[in-house]
């Protein structure tokens, strides 16, 4: 079996140190691996599997003899960098938000729109966390009975922030928890036993940069912009794992049990629902997990054809390193690597 | 001015305790108050303005010289002792869910139905904490647009648990920080760093007790049958204070700007609205606060006539203790006692 030389951008941040282990732990076949970072992180030692490697600074030479370069450095370092790797021939699979919205740069979701990688022009795009984890529970729901709106509440984990944001909800609590005195520096506002309705910063329409990917990426992944989306995202003071409240209005009536039937033999999704058991999804359960899991399935009837559902999900494993990685996988499945 | 007896049944509880501070703090003309608990609770010391008044156990006698009793002792007291204190010639007002939905109980949120109260027989119910603050916060787009359907996520603190609930999610936090043991007792999980999207007991429809109380309290309240509601309840690591991301379909169109200046001019509400600052209510300054505030004002563009708002009150207050005690003010208001 051909393999492949990878290298990963932003490799000490939280995802990046997902996305080495999420190479590993499938087998992806890599020939050489490297960990690229800034000046400043160079030199440190991470984890590949069991294997130590030590991270290398970025640099455009870096790319020379690299076949996919999976870049999660934020959106500065993927628009200083995906461009000339490109250029030196890489494929670059971004998880910034940088191209997302570019006509030319497909945004996949291989449980969703596998095909569209196949007019990639060197950049490939991986969604927003919220949206990932959303259009995989949506997809079979779309196919059978087709989805005229969507109204969806977020409760996302400090993680999807990064590694200075999962510090800070524990050293806050901490501090509560010992009446010391402690500040906020990465939020806003305490995240602590508190809820901040603010993920990104707002436009003038009141909706945030997260909600705004939601509703556009959805769009894009779909290739159907008649799919509206209504939503609402919150920061919660939890460490891994997003949660997703579904609210769904179908074109035609589908009933929660066919709902459940659907869902429960896709893959990728794993069905996890006995309410009177106390059996639904919960970022606990779901951390380190790589499915998308669905509970609370259950019809609306406030509507004619609606369904409400539970979605949780790893927001930095399908909702970031595994869904880059598995969109690596499809370069290779589909002979363009 | 005349003034009245009163009585607190389940006065050791985290709403008992705030109802006796709320009637002290609004003046209300108490002549003598009385603290009722279970024999277990008799002879605590609790608190009452900066008075110190001792918990008697609950008795058919403790009702006999009383003249409103408020009841926050749980659904079992109020079975138990509610038409006992009513024989008794009192006005009783439920905090329980026991009578909410019976035919004769009015059930009353002074900004909503005060009107209501009028046609008590003895019993009238406090809302659910969720429906409350969610109800202030529709009324006046309700009398302005029209609502046609509701979809609301919850995200609700542990006080609304209770006090073992409050001390739990301390316990574990602490716990987990200093990687002790720690185990669920109050919930079916572990609350800490996590979500539970489970308030009360499940029925066939897949539908919450919580999520079925805010649907049939909010027709009952407006006393329309036609306002579907789409609830998802949810509970988070949060002490005090209930948020509510609130999707709203009107009748007739209402811009978001419109929406921002009804609210800001109705008795109870605070407009909490400037995101590009990050100013939006949260549960952390919304604590010990009288009010429902109300934040993220927007339109949904998924739909011809839609709002989304963001939706935070004390649910000890507000949502218990503060509205049963302006159910009181409001029997004195009308001459019904």
């Amino acid at each position: 079996m051909k393999k492949y030389n990878i290298c990963v951008v932003g490799a000490t941040g939280l995802v990046g140190g997902e996305m080495l282990q999420t190479l590993k732990k499938r087998n992806f076949p890599v020939n050489k691996i490297k960990a690229l970072a800034t000046k400043k992180s160079a030199g440190t030692q991470i984890k590949f599997g069991s294997d130590i490697i030590t991270v290398e600074e970025i640099t455009p030479e870096s790319f020379n003899d690299i076949d996919i370069a999976l870049f999660s450095g934020g959106e500065v370092a993927s628009e200083e960098y995906a461009a000339v790797a490109v250029e030196k021939g890489c494929i670059v699979i971004d998880n910034s938000a940088a191209f997302r919205m570019d006509t030319d740069v497909p945004l996949v979701v291989p449980e969703v729109n596998p095909h569209a990688v196949d007019l990639h022009k060197g950049i490939i795009a991986n969604p927003n966390c919220s949206t990932i984890q959303m259009v995989v529970a949506l997809k079979p729901i779309y196919d059978a009975a087709g989805i005229k709106r969507v109204v969806v509440s977020t409760y996302q984990s400090v993680s999807g922030t990064g590694k200075a944001a999962a510090d800070e909800l524990y050293e806050q609590t901490g501090a509560i928890l010992s009446e010391k005195q402690f500040s906020a520096a990465v939020y806003p506002h305490q995240i602590a036993f508190n809820l901040i309705p603010q993920i990104g910063s707002f436009g003038d329409d009141g909706y945030s940069s997260e909600e705004k990917k939601m509703i556009l990426e959805t769009q894009k992944i779909f290739a159907d912009d008649n799919i509206k989306i209504s939503p609402t995202t919150v920061r919660v003071p939890v460490k891994r794992g997003h949660c997703e409240a579904v609210n769904i209005e179908t074109r035609t009536k589908i009933s929660a049990k066919d709902v459940k039937k659907l869902l429960e033999n896709k893959p990728g999704i794993i069905v996890t629902d006995v309410p009177s058991d106390s059996v639904y999804p919960m970022p606990l359960t779901c951390e380190s997990r790589d499915e998308v899991f669905i509970g609370r399935i259950r019809e609306d009837l406030s509507v004619e054809n609606g369904i409400n559902m539970w979605v949780v999900s790893d927001n930095l494993l399908k909702g970031a390193a595994l869904n880059a990685v598995q969109i690596a996988e499809l370069l290779l499945e589909r002979g363009l690597v």
